[in-house]
């Protein structure tokens, strides 16, 4: 086995969930059947790397200095969303049609990992609330133990600059059979139920 | 989203396995969290791309002219195994002994996709035999219908030039509960019982 070959399986593993074996059948398959498409891969990498940066307003990956969406004449500045990651903004982007601006946080408040407000650019987001235009915080971060402290975190942030913080709705999912939603999730769509409109 | 973004994402997607959601989680996964060893995968793919080649005896990934293997001393130049993969090679070059030679086939016969004898290499086997050093020829293709098709026709190829094939033994795996060993490979195994030693 040449080293080349040993080193391009080696770096194969940076990718998320990829391990020797799949690492190893990445590399063959690039080297037997997907020469061209490897290049563009390459090439593409390296240009991203270079020129991927973060927007200044809300930290989405972007290549110039303010997003397309930041930048948009369009779009609502009253209301700010706060995500995770650039993946949670693309899925609420996708899936609703919410049409304020957001901020991505890029991780969550994580003492442990030594993830505090500093590495969640929250300095940023208070001087942005402090601006004044900003009414509504919609704070999305993921329903997890951690995501929920930086929701909360985030909120009284929110009421210091007379923001109103909001939260996604917890529920059950649409389509999903009650007899398969965790309990966790069934006692909160209980407790929150509501009237039927009639 | 940056276009240069989308363009990563779509290019992520010519490896095995890789479809829209996994491509975005390593595009953001490298651009988050792997700057570094995202420079270094599109480096090394760039580089193996341009100059790992096959090897001109045995066909294996290799960037010299002939692969370490074919060019070592030490090996065993009367045995010559034939595999459909390098990843085979090196699965068994990494769990025996094996001292002799490979020919890796990068494929198996299978006219419905418009791979003949041609594709494998087949013409560069023959003369390989007829040099008259090999002479047994260990045919280790995978135990699939075209690999069976593909061990038969070598088998033959070998015996028209003198050479005698041999095809791994199949049979119960080891540790493995006959209980749960396919119905296939059980009636083998029984069918090429041996008698035990004493």
């Amino acid at each position: 086995m040449s080293s080349l070959l040993e080193q391009l399986i080696e770096a194969f593993r940076v990718l998320p969930g990829v391990g020797q074996k799949t690492a190893q059948r990445m590399a063959y398959h690039v080297l037997e059947r997907e020469r061209d498409g490897g290049k563009r891969l390459a090439e593409t990498l390296a240009a991203s790397i270079e020129r991927i940066g973060h927007c200044k307003r809300c930290r989405d990956f972007t290549e110039t200095e303010i997003c397309a969406t930041c930048a948009s004449a369009s779009r609502d500045a009253h209301q700010l969303c706060a995500v995770e990651s650039p993946a949670d903004r693309l899925a609420i982007e996708q899936a609703t049609g919410y049409r304020g601006l957001y901020f991505i946080l890029q991780g969550r408040l994580s003492p442990l990992d030594g993830i505090g407000p500093r590495e969640l650019g929250l300095d940023q987001l208070t001087a942005r609330m402090a601006e004044g235009e900003v009414q509504e915080l919609i704070i999305a971060t993921n329903p997890t133990v951690e995501g929920e402290a930086t929701a909360h975190y985030l909120a009284q942030l929110a009421r210091q600059h007379g923001v109103r913080p909001s939260r996604l709705a917890h529920g059950v999912p649409l389509g999903g059979e009650l007899e398969y939603v965790d309990r966790g999730t069934l006692s909160h769509a209980f407790g929150s139920r509501s009237e039927m409109p009639q």
